[in-house]
């Protein structure tokens, strides 16, 4: 592999796509960062940030890339991929940051055979847009690498590179597992956000609940503030395991209720279980 | 009434307790302030701290005491009144800081007629102890007062002042209105964030779980760190509530479920709905 510096294309500079663009020109690794989106303005403050060098409403401006990252809503990526690959040169290599990894990864190694392997920075948060974005968001993240059977050697080496050098440390998991794993540790979590905030707001005397809210409510549901066009590609690309997740809690909630209810002893129980473990996290 | 400071004894020198003490000292509210509770070594750290002017481990030293404040476990407050009670003079007044109200209220109002009324600051956090306690902990903090029509109007105007002194913005509400709106706000967000840690434990690729934690799920599950003796007495005193909102809740995450299974665009509008909410708070 020579040591030329790649030429990036990025294609939806929000949160994370524009964090990747600043991350990669403070450790300067990249040649070029061109920025690829339907919204012209959002890729101008983009160039303003310093995240791109240069701005695209075209997909064929990515001709030139040695990687491609698709970024944006994960109902959008596929959309984007399929209007990027006539224009990729047969060496280039392509990523994605989508929350979700088995729909994605089943079309986008069909799109671009031996040349694409999924990743999932675990950074971000509820907000959105570039104005959000930071060179260092990826510093000691987690990064998830989703290879298949189908993925180049070469392909899944230069995307853990590119990560690592962005300072993520990248951890392997199946499409599958990866959807699995984060309806429990992500998807999940926002739903109950998302449904603790209905409830509230469901309440006749949700005026009154307002005037009380502290700490512990703000956290919880921090998480409920994520743009919902993002959180609904979500959860609707990770349908099953969602449910699943879903299910799994409603029971949990349905013994929690019974504990309070006729067990104390078991009560106190889970209750020291949980924060031991809470604590050591 | 005179302009004379009060004299002041704190039953139960907690992160509420010592806090309290911290922040009448910073703001020279009281002529002298006495720390109560059982434990001579946690007394001493408050004392060190700088919480309290005399430690003890007899509640016959809140004697001379014109306002009692019994802080602590809501289990432990009502036997900390029974104990206390043959000791105070008759203009003495009290209050608590317990997280629920309609049971404390009945029992201490009994105890002490005319004199007692209960307070709930929305304050503290997943921590305990003195160590974490703060001068400025109820600045701006909601209060919550639960007088009923047997609290004397005096007492209420002193608890009251009590609070505003410490930068507290004081509401009233009825005991049950009380218990009813902190197991939707507080009580409920804690029990979702206990079941979710749970429900996580018990997945049997936890370990795996672990490494991708992110920030939401920590956010999310922050306060399933708290004491379990503080939050089973909660939950023990106010069962009725609590597991009201939590059926409450389970309906919503199943009408959420649906949405995702059946319903992309009632996913869509509740996103919307409470993401706009959720930011107005």
């Amino acid at each position: 592999m020579c040591n030329i510096k790649p030429k990036i294309a990025i294609v939806g500079v929000g949160l994370i796509g524009g964090s990747l663009g600043l991350a990669m020109k403070k450790r300067r690794l990249a040649a070029e960062i061109t920025g690829i989106g339907r919204n012209k303005k959002r890729l101008q403050k983009a160039k303003t940030a310093g995240a791109i060098d240069v701005l695209s409403t075209e997909f064929s401006d990515a001709a030139e890339a040695d990687i491609v990252i698709l970024s944006g809503p994960v109902d959008v990526i596929p959309y984007a991929a399929r209007k990027i690959k006539p224009y990729l040169k047969p060496s280039c290599i392509v990523t994605d940051t989508g929350s979700t990894k088995a729909v994605i990864v089943r079309k986008l190694e069909n799109l671009f055979p031996g040349k694409f392997v999924g990743s999932h920075p675990l950074a971000g948060s509820e907000k959105s847009g570039v104005r959000f974005a930071s060179p260092d968001l990826f510093e000691d993240a987690t990064i998830i690498l989703t290879p298949t059977e189908k993925t180049g050697a070469a392909t899944l080496k230069k995307t853990r590179k590119f990560w690592t050098d962005l300072g993520g440390n990248v951890i392997l998991l199946k499409p599958q597992e990866h959807d699995r794993f984060t309806a429990d540790i992500s998807h999940l979590p926002h739903l109950l956000a998302v449904g603790l905030v209905k409830f509230v707001l469901e309440m006749p005397y949700r005026k009154k609940l307002k005037k009380m809210i502290a700490g512990g409510f703000l956290d919880t549901t921090r998480i409920a503030a994520g743009t919902p066009e993002v959180w609904s590609g979500i959860f609707l690309t990770n349908k099953k395991e969602i449910l699943r997740a879903l299910n799994g809690m409603i029971r949990e909630l349905e013994k929690l209720g019974q504990a309070i209810g006729h067990n104390p002893a078991r009560l106190k129980r889970i209750l020291r279980i949980v924060r031991s473990w809470r604590q050591r996290i």
